[in-house]
């Protein structure tokens, strides 16, 4: 199964590299309101129940994947 | 308008961060069979209309998001 997970940074943190992309496209006039970058990281789990899968992408992120200070994260299934 | 903009490695493209993730899980017995990394960026963008908003995405990811040559990109409406 494939399991994605969304880390993004925290609301109350500031986002340089989202700062720095927003800035940039307004100044090319791509006018935006705001900007975030997250990663996106897709897990190939070996595991045929969703509920399984979601586990253990949740142990993965919580090992390696996201710093909680900083970020939060949101996973989905990408693939049955 | 919240459009995000997901930017992956293209399958033919090392992707190095996503190996080195995935041995580092694998090696902590949180074994899985693949991992790739990617970019999300959320756009706020101030578009009321779906397809104009998705639009203004598109050119923005084609301007500075994503590097056509070992990247491929995919856009969401996250938020109306």
């Amino acid at each position: 199964m494939k399991v994605a997970v969304k880390v993004m940074p925290r609301r109350e943190v500031l986002d340089t590299q989202g700062r720095a992309v927003g800035e940039k496209l307004n100044r090319a006039g791509l006018t935006l309101e705001s900007c975030r970058v997250g990663k996106y990281i897709e897990l190939e789990i070996q595991e045929s129940e969703r509920d399984k899968a979601l586990d253990k992408a949740k142990e993965m992120a919580e090992y390696v994947l996201y710093n909680p200070l900083i970020e939060t994260f949101e996973m989905e299934v990408v693939e049955p």
